[in-house]
């Protein structure tokens, strides 16, 4: 099996963006990965879509970014596994360049959104959970969350003010990142006054509804050189994991054991530890995730999660600083955009090119996608090359 | 690159299949390809499904069918190209296993087709075109196709019953296959008498609306004999291609060149030639497709595919059989199903276990799967293994 590397890092910027269709997206993101990687040719290409028949009636969007990319006879794919369609996307490209079946890999991860209603978005990300057993009787996302957080709060005495200093950590990183969603500040008080979304869920407690799209260029470790004068960043690990689908079948709602399970892989493949990193990003679609995520992954003892944020533990300058990009909270979550999103920002911090918001002396990272309540789970342990 | 092997095979019978749902059709199939292949564990899952969000408003199936198989943690993920999901599928579980990621991996196609109108299923398979400069005028598949069978019978002066001679000898072979939706003979009087879809093409020129589900269980060839006692099929070589989505775009839309990129790929892999063949299945979606199919792999001169079914060159008995499972038009079309069931029916034939339909003494076979107007085309070459 061959090393792999990221050479090459695309994004653009997310939020509501109605003046740009989800192939502008696409092509934006892609054309920045290849211009940084500075790569002449790419040999194949993966896309990370959740849902882009339901948001936007297309299908086949594969076929369509390489067209448009004008890359054609490319061999181009899409991979989807709801909110982490974009690491299952990466995996997937991570299998192409590791087998040998391509050397230069791109990947790209994407979501429009907001073409449609957000109610009606709501029920595009309710196909994450069970439509026979579980939407099909009302319930969506921040409901089925909202269990979670309640089970979650009663079990480990963890409070709405611990769970909201989430919200506010991840928009301080997000203020500093120019390719965020909201750039503005929060205070406790405000994710505490915000609406009732599903209790003990507020508004200020979830990402939102987003466009965007990022992408990565991958080749082999040793022939990164020889392609790109950047710093390669390797994939030291990466694991995947699922989960009983729906919630009510769970033996205890405030286990995520997918995540437990990826990250026991990934960390066994890298040959590391929690302890071994310097940041990580999380997938805080919620601030509830973003507290099982540590517990899960073994960056906290189980139950002490809550602490985390409030405790300054996981702030930009504190030991393990978690979602410096702001998170799917504060950067913005496009459901396929946000597992290869997550990859990129860990790939410019381990470059040190991630200006305002640099973690220093970064060597080595995690990064975790889910989708569905942690039905399919995603980690992926990132160095630098030169480390 | 670890040399990869197909151990198992299951399908389910094509039809509208009322009485099933998708997650019914894909446990079914998996279920029977684990049992062929005699494992007693799988390592990761990928499922090929075109549109499970617009046929039946579930995304994440991927979680959804480790889960009802009772495998999670078993790391899983879709794979999309529209109706070339299936054969994509199969491709990412190849690269899995030939980069040494997992050892035993299953893969599965299927759609469930029927939920909804037919009307409706034609916009959802319009979704494989270009929604903003195709579908969104309100053309779907078969009038795209029958752009390409009219420029193409006025190039090279092909008949309609040269054509229609294509669904009289799948059908022909159809009869002979158990898991096949349709099992009736057709005449060419039938064909021509059939309604007028969209001239030039009559309803029995078109491939079914159809659910179904297929599975296959691949594995390192150097340890096919430790995982299971049947004789393992060796996948030689698989490659596949994009071309121009929108068919207005295209230089010559008498022309399908992903499928002779594919191909060549396929073949170099291989280290085969067109005459190595001992059988194909072909994307038959449409009997144009087939005849194109014929010319763009190189099996007869550009110009000559029509000929291939009146002069019996491609039936059962031929030189080269063609579709022996019955292909597309006559065995269904449920579309993320359709490529892992041409591979599973060029498996079946290699073992020489493929019943009344059995071509003799076939030892290398070829399969041809396409997403759009071969907007993506993906070729994969089979050999026994004893070979």
């Amino acid at each position: 099996m061959r090393d792999v590397a990221i050479i090459g890092v695309g994004m653009h910027r997310f939020g509501e963006l109605w003046e740009m269709s989800l192939r502008d997206l696409c092509l934006d993101a892609a054309l920045k990965a290849i211009a940084d990687a500075g790569v002449d040719h790419v040999d194949s290409l993966v896309l990370g879509i959740m849902s882009s028949g339901l948001f936007v009636e297309q299908e086949h969007v594969s076929c369509l970014l390489a067209d448009q990319l004008g890359m054609g006879p490319l061999p181009a794919s899409r991979v989807e596994a709801a909110c982490c369609s974009g690491a299952m996307a990466v995996r997937a490209g991570y299998a192409e360049v590791a087998a040998g079946l391509h050397d230069v890999v791109l990947v790209v991860g994407a979501e429009k959104m907001t073409d449609i209603t957000g109610e009606h978005a709501a029920s595009v990300l309710a196909t994450a959970a069970d439509q026979e057993y579980e939407t099909f009787h009302g319930i969506t996302f921040p409901g089925l969350v909202a269990m979670v957080m309640r089970a979650y709060m009663l079990k480990h005495g963890a409070t709405a003010e611990q769970l909201a200093a989430v919200a506010v950590k991840n928009h301080r990183h997000g203020a500093l990142n120019p390719l965020a969603q909201f750039r503005a500040q929060l205070s406790i008080e405000a994710v505490l006054g915000s609406p009732m979304v599903s209790d003990p869920i507020h508004m200020l407690d979830c990402a939102p509804v987003s466009d965007g799209a990022a992408a990565l260029v991958l080749c082999p470790l040793e022939m990164a050189a020889s392609f790109s004068r950047n710093q390669a960043v390797r994939i030291a690990g990466i694991g995947a994991a699922t989960d009983i689908m729906a919630l009510y079948r769970r033996p205890d709602i405030t286990r995520l054991p997918a995540i437990a399970t990826a990250a026991h892989k990934a960390f066994a493949m890298a040959g590391k530890q929690p302890g071994d990193i310097d940041l990580a990003e999380l997938h805080d679609a919620f601030t509830i995730m973003e507290v099982c995520a540590l517990e899960e992954i073994g960056f906290v003892e189980r139950g002490k999660g809550a602490d985390a944020a409030p405790s300054g533990l996981t702030a930009l300058d504190g030991k393990l600083p978690v979602n410096p990009s702001g998170g799917l909270k504060a950067k913005g979550h496009p459901a396929g955009a946000t597992g290869v999103s997550q990859i990129g920002e860990a790939t410019l911090q381990l470059r040190a090119e991630a200006g305002d918001r640099q973690v220093k002396d970064a060597t080595t990272a995690l990064t975790q996608n889910i989708g569905g309540v942690a039905g399919t789970a995603v980690v992926t342990i990132l160095e630098n090359s030169s480390h």
